[in-house]
């Protein structure tokens, strides 16, 4: 799509340091990365975020991740690794063009998980009552 | 698996409050919530992480997030979401059976992304090379 930073990088019309390419996904490490080795995988088809986007597409997706993730690992010789993919702005979506990052994880790294707190049984059924409704 | 609190909450041995189950997936609402909404997908085949499971386990989940994702979005009126899997104890992972996190997020709920900073082109190119190698 024009315009779209990453539809530009798979052209090679914007620099990048790739690691990996093929007929549907592309990887390449992120310019702004959390850990080192932090690396970005997306699908070749432009789309804004992850169910906008076609089911094959996806699964190739997640070929490419298990494929290159024990590369990265072992590259960095990280103890661990976090898949995140943030969709939309108020998920702190920045690129819309759907996209998987691969955080390589060290022991004593530091970075904490986000808030949480036990809900109760009643809660979540009320909640769940409404996705049924949906579903 | 024996003593895998996920795998007792597939055979209902232990209670959750399920939002979907089918042959291959079993999603519920997280007991301690980020956000409302805040739901785990698991493949029924147990395994430990992400890259130890099969690959058709792992089609089968992306299916099922593309699936209820819409629901839970409507029922708790989300702006976006974040999908999120820990893979190790230094990435945070508690439970060790491959789960998805799924993050309802809201315009100004606050949760930060974790720092990040700019690398160079030489820094991530000695990365890549060493990822290659791997490969």
């Amino acid at each position: 799509m024009e315009n779209c930073v990453f539809c530009k990088i798979i052209k090679g019309e914007l620099p990048c340091v790739k690691i990996y390419d093929d007929e549907y996904t592309f990887a390449f490490l992120n310019l702004n990365p959390v850990n080192q080795g932090h690396s970005l995988v997306i699908p070749k088809n432009h789309s804004e975020q992850l169910l906008l986007n076609h089911n094959g597409d996806i699964h190739h997706v997640m070929d490419t991740i298990r494929k290159i993730v024990p590369a990265i690992i072992k590259a960095v010789n990280a103890n661990g690794w976090n898949l995140q993919v943030n969709n939309g702005k108020a998920a702190g979506q920045v690129i819309f063009h759907t996209h998987f990052h691969i955080i390589p994880r060290f022991d004593n790294d530091n970075f904490k998980k986000w808030p949480h707190k036990e809900a109760s049984v009643e809660e979540r059924e009320k909640i769940r009552d409404r996705i049924l409704e949906e579903l």
